[in-house]
Formats: C-alpha cells, sequence, structure tokens
C-alpha cells in the first residue's frame, strides 16, 4: 500500500486490475505515465513544472497471488522473453482533473485509453472510479434518474413491472401496437422496444410511434397515469433528436438508445436535448466485460453512463440467458443504486429469464424496490395469461418487501401460485 | 460447411469465431435468432411471414478442432453443467438489411451487441462483416480517404512522415506552438495531439489552435502547402463542431477524434458537417481486441468507422511497444487499404516505437505507400536532430520502394546511416 500527497491539485481516480511480467509499483508507474505526460523530450526548465500539472501518480499498490501463465497474450512479453511469474493486483492512480476537464471522450481515452494496448500489461481491468464532485458536477448526469422515472411512470412504493416487445424484430407497426394494447391491458408498467428494433422497413419508427401512442393514451385515460414505454430512438444524432421531440410531442414518457454505439457523445448531446428519462440499453457490454482481466467492471461502466446522463440502466437478470453470474448482476444494480459523486441513483433495469419467483433474492440483494423487473415469458406465458403474469410479479414483490415466503403468500393468491407452479423450477 | 438462399432479401454478412458447448449449428442458431426475430409469441397466422422477413439466416459454418476447457466463463455453463469439449469453429450469418436501414448504433446492436453476453458462448468474436454496395451507400463514409487527404497535405509518391506531439499532455500552448516550429522546421509531413490533450487547462484547445496556426501558416508560406496538422477535437457535439470550424477558418486541414469514445452516432455526425479529414483515433481498441476469443477483429472493426466516415485510422505499429503483433498490424493496415462495398480506401496510421527501419518491411507487407509513418524517438532522438530524423525515413522508404537494401542506400545518405546507427537495434 502506498499513498502520495495529491498536493493542492484536484484528482479523480481510476482502480485497475493488472497483471504483468513487471512488478506492479513498475507497471503502475508505466500507466500512470502513458496515460498523462507519457514520453519525455528535453525542455529545459519546464520539466518539473509540467510533471507536477500534469503527471498522473499511482496512489495505491494491493497485490494479488501472482500467475505462472499469462491471462492475455503480449507480442512484446513474447519478443523480450520472460521467464518468472505474473504479477497480479490492484492498482489506482490519480489524474489531474485539469488534464481533461469536462469532456467524456478524453475522460474515457484517459482511463481506458491506450493503456490497454501496452505490451508490458497481460491483464487490464478498468474497476471503477471516482470524481471530485465538483467535476462530476460539470457533466449533465441523469435529468430523471430513480425520482423522475417514477413521477413519469405513476408507479410509487414497488418496482416498476415490465415487458419487452418480442419478437425482438419483425413485427408491423399494427401487430406492435395490438400488443402493447395486450400487455397494457394485463397491467404493465413498462415496455421497451427490443435494442434491435429502431426503424426497421417493416415497422418504421414513426408508423410505430403513430400506432402505439394511441393505444398508450387509451390505457392512461383508463389508469389516470401514463404507461411507460421507452421507444427505441438510436440513430443519427439528427434521427434522435427528431425521434425523441416526436415521442414528447406525443405524449410518450421514455426515450431508449443502444448506449455503446450511439457513443458517450452523442448519448450527452441527447441528454443535454431530451426532455424524457433515457432508457440506457447496454447491448455489447458482453464485448468489454467477459474477460475478468480485461476491459471494464460495471461499477466504473456505470458511472461513466450516468456522467453522461442515462435514466435507466440495464444489469442483465439473476439466473438469465446470459452468461454473467447472479454476484456481477447483483453488483451492477448495487452500484447503480449507490451514491456517486452528487449524482442521482439511476434505475437498475434486470431482464432475461425473469419472473416472480426472482423478486425475493433481488429484494434480500438490494434492499431497494427502485428497479425495473422485466419478464418475457416470466408475464406473457403465465398459464393465466398476461394480466395475471403481472399479477404474480407484483405480488411476488409484496412479500418480498413483507419478508414473507413465497410460498406462504401464495396459498391465497392464484396468480403467484400459478407462477410458482410453473416457473418455479427456474429459480 | 452450409448455404442457404437468402432469396430476394438483402442481407449483410458477419462472420464469428464462437465456441461453445452446444454444437456450432447450434449455436450458430441461437445467434441468429438472438439478433433477429428472437423469441417468439404465437401470434396465428404471422409467424411464417415476419421469419421469412425478419429472422436472420445461417450461411456458412467451418468447424476448428475443439477445446477442452472454455475461453471465457460463463455461469449459465457452469449451472447446467459440462462434460464434453467446447466446439469452435467459424460462423456467418446473413441480416435483412431491411432490419436496420442506414442505422449505424443498430447496426452495431446487431451484430456486435447482446451476443457478447449469449451464455452458451463461451467465445464469440466478429471477425469481418460484408455489406451490399447499395447498402453500404447509405451510409456517409469517407469523404476524403486516402486520396483527399493526400491532397489535403500536398504529398504524393511517398507515405506522409509524421509526429506526435509530446509530452502526451501537460504543455501549454506556447510550447506546443514552439515544438511544432522545431518539427514543421525539420520537415515533418504530419503532426497530430496526443489523444489525452483535447482541452486541458494548461493548454485549452482555443488558445492551442490560436498559437499553432501562424506557425503552420509560415511554414506553409515557405513550403508552398500545409503541414497536415490532426487537431483532437474530442469533446461533446458542439464542441466538435465549433472547433471543426475553427480549425477550418484559420486554414487548418485535419481534425482528429478519439472514436471509440465520441461514438457512432457522434462521428457520423462529425461526418456529416466536417470539410477536413477525420483522423481516427482507436483508443480503447485493446479492450475490444486483445483476447483472441472475445470482441472484434479490426477488418470489422474499420469497416464500421469507414462506413461512420474516418479518412485516416490507427493501426498500431511494427514491433512497438503495444501487445499486438507485427502480424495483426499489417492485417489491420491492409484491410484499410482494400476496397470494401464501394468505399475508398482509408489512411492507415502507423505510430509507436517506428523508425527509418521499419520501411522495407512494411512496403514488403503492403506494397503500398499509402500510409502515414509516425515516428517519435525516430525522429526526435535522431543523433543529428529532427530534419536528419525525418530524412531517415524519407531515405528508407526511398529504399524500400526502390527495392533497395537499406544499409547499401545508407552509404551516401548520413541521415539514414545515422538512423540505422543509433536504432538498429530496435527492427
Amino acid at each position: 500500500m502506498l499513498r502520495n500527497d495529491g498536493g493542492q491539485r484536484a484528482e479523480f481516480t481510476a482502480r485497475y486490475f493488472v497483471e504483468s511480467p513487471d512488478p506492479l509499483q513498475k507497471v503502475a508507474e508505466t500507466i500512470a505515465g502513458e496515460q498523462s505526460s507519457g514520453t519525455f523530450l528535453e525542455l529545459p526548465g519546464e520539466t518539473a513544472e509540467l510533471k507536477q500539472r500534469a503527471r498522473a501518480r499511482v496512489t495505491r499498490i494491493e497485490p494479488q497471488a501472482p500467475a505462472l501463465e499469462p491471462g492475455l497474450h503480449s507480442a512484446l512479453v513474447e519478443r523480450r522473453g520472460h521467464h518468472g511469474v505474473f504479477h497480479r493486483g490492484e492498482i489506482e492512480i490519480a489524474f489531474p482533473v485539469d488534464n481533461v476537464g469536462a469532456n467524456l471522450p478524453t475522460l474515457l481515452a484517459t482511463v481506458a485509453g491506450n493503456l490497454y494496448e501496452l505490451g508490458e500489461l497481460t491483464g487490464v481491468r478498468l474497476l471503477d472510479l471516482d470524481l471530485p464532485e465538483a467535476y462530476a458536477k460539470r457533466f449533465p448526469g441523469p435529468r430523471f434518474a430513480v425520482a423522475g422515472t417514477r413521477a413519469k411512470a405513476g408507479v410509487h412504493g414497488r418496482p416498476l413491472i415490465g415487458t419487452i416487445i418480442k419478437p425482438s424484430i419483425g413485427l408491423s407497426a399494427e401487430q406492435t401496437a395490438a400488443l402493447v394494447d395486450t400487455l397494457l391491458a394485463g397491467g404493465i408498467d413498462f415496455l421497451k422496444d427490443d435494442e434491435l428494433t429502431a426503424d426497421p422497413v417493416h415497422a418504421p419508427f414513426d408508423q410505430r410511434l403513430s400506432a402505439v401512442m394511441p393505444v398508450l393514451h387509451r390505457h392512461a385515460d383508463r389508469l389516470g397515469r401514463m404507461p411507460m414505454y421507452a421507444i427505441n430512438i438510436s440513430g443519427t444524432v439528427d434521427e434522435m433528436l427528431r425521434r425523441h421531440d416526436d415521442v414528447l410531442r406525443a405524449g410518450g414518457t421514455c426515450v431508449m438508445a443502444s448506449i455503446n454505439w450511439v457513443g458517450f457523445a452523442g448519448l450527452q448531446h441527447l441528454r443535454e436535448h431530451c426532455e424524457l428519462p433515457i432508457h440506457g440499453h447496454r447491448n455489447g457490454w458482453g464485448a468489454l466485460s467477459r474477460h475478468p482481466g480485461l476491459g471494464m467492471s460495471f461499477p466504473a461502466y456505470q458511472k461513466l453512463w450516468r456522467l453522461a446522463g442515462v435514466d435507466q440502466l440495464h444489469v442483465g437478470g439473476l439466473r438469465s440467458k446470459f452468461s454473467e453470474p447472479d454476484a456481477a448482476v447483483v453488483e451492477a444494480a448495487r452500484a447503480c443504486l449507490a451514491p456517486f459523486a452528487g449524482s442521482a441513483p439511476v434505475m437498475p433495469v434486470f431482464s432475461s429469464g425473469q419472473w416472480a419467483g426472482h423478486a425475493p433474492a433481488l429484494y434480500a440483494a438490494l434492499g431497494s424496490i427502485d428497479l425495473m423487473h422485466l419478464a418475457g415469458g416470466g408475464i406473457v406465458s403465465h398459464p393465466a395469461g398476461v394480466a395475471a403474469g403481472v399479477a404474480s410479479m407484483r405480488e411476488a414483490w409484496e412479500a418480498a418487501t413483507a419478508g414473507l415466503p413465497l410460498a406462504d403468500y401464495a396459498a391465497q393468491r392464484p396468480a403467484l401460485r400459478a407462477a410458482l407452479e410453473k416457473f418455479g423450477s427456474m429459480v
């Protein structure tokens, strides 16, 4: 453990897992150098001052057990030859705020840029980062977050129960509207497009919006609140702004974007224009995260997207069809709900393989109802239909928050009971 | 090998490496389903028509030797248990163009989205993709590419010899201008900012532009052509457009962006507004590419960014400080120079650890001089100074293109000879 003094310089920090044939101290200094003042030319008289203002500092080193084999291949390591162990551990680096300013692409270039390619590293993963509150406030941050999402949806005191329009892609605008009608008749709080459906020829965005909004309004009149539909506006910057305006004008209450591919500049631009909560779809996340010694962990990822301004963010699902273990899903949701540099918590969105039976485990893990619980089959394949599927989800959350076993609570509740009977083997 | 008939449906294809406990045919169908029509609700009478228009097709399966251990962890595989081998191979999937349209974020969501997280997969990497020319033409594509870059730089018949402003970050605007002056006096064709330097407090963008442009104009007057300076405009969408306009108005000839973090929507927006070549910096590329069974290979990556409109793209360097083997660097540069769906070749940018000695290997590998060859130490640490460093690079390319051994060509050329003496151990 090593701590330096940053003096009066405002700094943000990034924490990494690293692995290298070089000792941790050396490789940490390599990263700190590469990601700040880097290679030096001789500039007589200037070097000390330049280092003082621009050079990143290694602020912590926590060794782990070394490895006998490298986690990732490196041509540099192979060329040099290496016959010892590969050192592993966590390091923390403090960067001067003034190097970057309120510039998201450059913040990413600093904490998640060329360092991934450094030949000295056979493992490098951004685990987390921290920003001084005064610095974080210079980024947009979520405009709606949990509280604004709840206000727009008119749902309080329980999770938002939702589902995804399926088939993923292929429904016409009219088929989409008919499905939306069926789902809302069943009591769904929240609907979203699939990430693959943005502006397909078989269901162009404009037609989809025109077809679904009357259905939403009809149910809003019945409910006294507008069900939330995260309509996928992903596209060019101009398209996203225009589609947002159309959704807003039509009375919609949410927009969705494929954040990794829209990118930080595009998402921030949307956020600055946007008068609706932004549903952040993280498709492509696996490419950044699936190798434990590479890429990024979700606690860092969600902070970066909170700075950009997402209000709702996908976190996977317990025992889902996806590769992440439940512990990672829970960690992701906790991160969304945790304070971060003065920014409001954002709504974690659980989906994939979800049903009523997951409510107790989620509540036990999070101690919160501030989440979206999206079920596909768990709602639409309920033996008594969509309404019973939704009821089973709500009842499960009632039981979970009251600390009652699902089976007991289900005794007098046929919807939950039928869900337990049909899906019970999936817990 | 398996080929289906796509009939009249226009399709684009994506080729993947995959690994799975499931047989290749099964896992390929899983991916094709997940990334198109996906989960089906019962929609009587509609299913066949919907599949016909929206369902992706598996068009090729090429098995490789199976693995005994999984390349990536999957909670789903662990939960199910698996005692056999892990099947490996390449697959190709054909997607209907009409599912996506001219929508880059959704194209990415389709070929590089949730599939990375599928629990059935213990390896998944996008290797390449192909688009029908008529489809590719609906995206912006590079406006300048190789030919437009050469025209703006006024350099023909040889590679552009360049360097990077170093220290990476920390120089004041005035220090930057002084360094630019020194480098241009030495005959540099091309300069770029470090990706870490966009709008730092110690050298704000506006001050940097104001300081360097008079220097560039002074050398332009001397040379009869404007040296190209890729000034880093990365930031918000509005900042990038404004900075581009400022560069253009000041007579600059290139802008640079951190493409992964600006993102596809932001970069496309810049491209549509942009009247200068876009220098695409790929920092963060390692996170997407370093594990061979995950993420993306460069042939796919560069096509996606060519669609968005980059004109120049980083490809690493031979025997560099980075982790990629030389073969990957050469493959990347070849991909940039190869035709793609009617779009012009883009300029590959070589940097890191480069010097004159790399010219013959690069020319042998590429058979082209359409590239930027960026050297740091290889130019500024030349024993006879910057001008001799630049001369050594040009002389090395003269020798390479003439098919003459460097040592022979250096006999009457002191700059090249001194480079070989100083850096010769680095080849």
